[in-house]
């Protein structure tokens, strides 16, 4: 065995390359692979030269190189890569061998590969993994679900290479099949909540203030001194940036047309499956689809001009920070409500404030917010919405007055607002003693049948709406 | 051949009833089968009583009633349901026979079921069809796609059973494999964003007003005057009903959880795997979703009590009515661009005049709206958006700010507009000339050096946004 790899990885994009150093320096001996070969020396070369770091050049060869049971990291495309890979490594692999899925899989991919691997003897973990390239070199966040006898083998590896948060590592076992990858899918889709909401607060401030970036850049720093965010953290240095040449606000010169990778939206599908309302993340991804209607924004803004603004008072600001508070609890509440749902659909069992926890650092959604949440969850179990939490539940009563204003004023003046209106939308349709669902009841059951309930008697009628007339 | 029948109808529910009875009406003979032998007994004896309607008791005797090439419509429950049947023809049936599937499929098991039957030479119709009970009865908005020789063989038949609007019987051979149940999709996505909208109008109406439901029943009817929806009427009859029992208005009595049956989540997931934004429709499904909330409601309106409400003015109604008529348009705007997209995405070609035209009478989303919409599309054929035709820009440009206004004093007074706040964002969206999605493509570059691109020169850019911290 003596000189044998303790864990070998496919796949040297950034990512890849940044986890396996990440493992190395955590005092390990990785095996690399990579389909282009010269990737695979120019890393040798350059980042893991004179380091435990022993490439393979095919893949034969890599799996030779593993101590048994091998395991396997792939950090390759989510998507059919996947299955090819796995496919070439099976003719080598022995039963008990481990295979970890360290992409952006879809969840369903993930439930078919654990099921179909453990058919032939091999051990597979969908692992989610979340920090970027930061956070795969120096502690991700990494979520990973399958086979826990797999898990318990490489448990030593990831607490070592994961991010520390108070509680110990940000990494746990989250449950069978897919539970790992269907937990960073919500992650991701929390994220994109949280990005919007940010951009919508910086369309606020610019529009009706007209700040600058760098004075938004201090606005960001003030208020993320109390949330801790990673996201904010990251814009209010995005806000300060001078674009090199121009030595004007990088900012200010990016397309504004957002791109993504589809984790966002499998989230809204995937929450439109289940009946679980998650509208603050559902503006989030259509907020992206917008921007890219370049040419249909081109002729909307000639033929419909902004109204005429009026420049907000500074308190505006107060009043902006903490709506932002309050809609980014709400997507989080979202995403929470989500994986419930999800634990008891597909069996997950999932353990919220093990997730509460292990989102603490590492990952793009890291927040203080994640420690109340933890909380709630260790100290109430399975609760209705984080929302009705005594952590929660006071802030909302104080400072909703303030979201009520935001959306208010951004409808008023022309500013669009999906996601925080939606918030507001979600937190008042909840809180409203009567929706007018009655009469969705009463239209579905006029134009086609389909029956209604009554608040007066228990069981199921049918009017015959039309009988006045045709009868 | 003499006595076989034109054509044949399995499943008797009421609207396989109501169509078996409507097709017999125009003047065919009909053979008609159900899996329950009782339904069909009962049916031939009372309702079916002295008509050309001949019964069958198994498959086989069904399909020996019927003229060659055989003409079959399924009325039966989407799902597996429609391929038991189908499997079940299949032994009787010859090439060139023709399966009809009335139903509301899921357009991609249409799509699947047209590629398998021409296999076996068999030609299939995925038909939607609208209208309800009594649309199925008096003439219905029949949507057909697959097969077009099929269709040009059961042509007459559906011309004489569909509703009439101005320029002829609303039915239209729309395109090949799955077009038919991918415009009906799309009909029930706009039906459940209009819905929607008419609640949140009521809620209005009764929480900042505190007007009876007898007073909406008749500001519905006059909003109708131009209008002409057949939701609005029917939601003025609504209005106007009294419970026999008690003698209150019966919608003050009927609960206020939707059920739904899935037409309006396709329509949003689909559109979310188009890149399609449907904001007014998505909206509209995840009302009904937190509607079913009923448990976290209850604790939510304990917790947080709605804010005090002023009494609008009575003007504000003249808001809501423009408010609603924009909402609307904008319902039918993210339809026909879903439609627009889909059409090229699947190869369906769709006549979207066509589309327009044959949803003015018969169906539950009938409006003089499509009237509007089928001249734009008939005018300019492609357009990039209705919103920004003659028609209705300066709608648009005019009305504007009522919308503004609603979605305002509701963010104020605590009142869930989801649907109405989805469409002003829609609307802000595609007329700000700069939205802030330049910061999530910053962030997107930042944390996951996923790249931009620029306002100012054209290629591809990362920045190192790290280097400051960690050089």
């Amino acid at each position: 065995m003596g000189g044998k790899c303790d864990i070998g990885l496919i796949g040297l994009a950034v990512m890849g390359q940044n986890l396996a150093l990440n493992i190395e320096s955590a005092g390990y001996q990785v095996a690399v692979y990579n389909r282009t070969t010269t990737t695979t020396e120019e890393f040798i070369k350059k980042r893991a030269s004179n380091k435990n770091i022993n490439p393979a050049y095919s893949l034969e060869e890599f799996v030779s190189l593993l101590q048994v049971p091998r395991k396997i990291i792939l950090m390759v495309k989510a998507g059919a890569p996947v299955d090819y890979v796995i496919e070439g490594l099976l003719p080598y692999l022995e039963e008990g061998d481990i295979i970890i899925d360290g992409g952006n899989s879809y969840y369903r991919d993930t439930e078919r590969r654990v099921r179909g691997l453990k058919e032939r003897g091999i051990r597979f973990l969908g692992t989610g993994i979340s920090g970027g390239e930061y956070g795969a070199l120096h502690g991700p966040s990494i979520m990973p679900g399958g086979d826990e006898s797999a898990y318990r083998e490489v448990e030593e590896i990831f607490s070592k290479i994961a991010a520390r948060a108070e509680d110990g590592p940000c990494v746990s076992y989250l449950g069978e099949g897919s539970a790992g990858h269907y937990v960073k899918m919500v992650h991701n889709g929390i994220e994109y909540g949280v990005m919007e909401l940010i951009a919508e607060s910086y369309d606020l401030m610019r529009k009706t203030l007209g700040l600058s970036p760098a004075e938004m850049g201090g606005i960001f720093r003030e208020w993320n001194e109390e949330q801790q965010s990673y996201l904010l953290e990251i814009t209010g240095e995005i806000m300060d940036r001078e674009d090199q040449e121009t030595g004007k606000p990088l900012i200010d010169l990016i397309s504004d047309v957002a791109n993504q990778k589809g984790t966002g939206k499998w989230t809204a599908q995937e929450a439109l499956d289940l009946g679980v309302p998650v509208p603050v993340i559902t503006a989030a991804v259509n907020a992206r689809y917008l921007s890219s209607y370049k040419e249909e924004r081109g002729e909307f803004s000639r033929l419909f001009p902004a109204p005429e603004r009026k420049t907000a008072d500074r308190d505006f600001l107060v009043a902006l920070e903490e709506a932002l508070y309050l809609a980014t609890v709400t997507a989080y509440a979202e995403g929470m409500d989500l994986l419930k749902r999800a634990s008891s659909e597909y069996g997950y069992n999932l353990p919220l404030a093990e997730v509460a926890r292990i989102w603490q650092d590492g990952c793009i959604i890291r927040s203080n917010l994640l420690k109340q949440i933890q909380r709630i969850y260790k100290e109430a179990g399975e609760t209705a919405s984080i929302i009705l939490s005594d952590e929660f539940s006071s802030d909302f009563a104080g400072k909703i007055e303030n979201l009520r204003r935001v959306v208010s004023l951004a409808a008023v003046e022309g500013i669009p607002v999906p996601a925080f209106s939606a918030a507001l939308a979600y937190f008042d349709s909840l809180s409203a003693r009567d929706l007018p669902a009655n009469l969705i009841q009463a239209q579905r059951d006029y134009f086609g049948a389909h029956t209604y309930q009554r608040k007066d008697k228990e069981g199921t009628f049918h009017t015959d709406w039309q009988d006045i007339k045709n009868v």
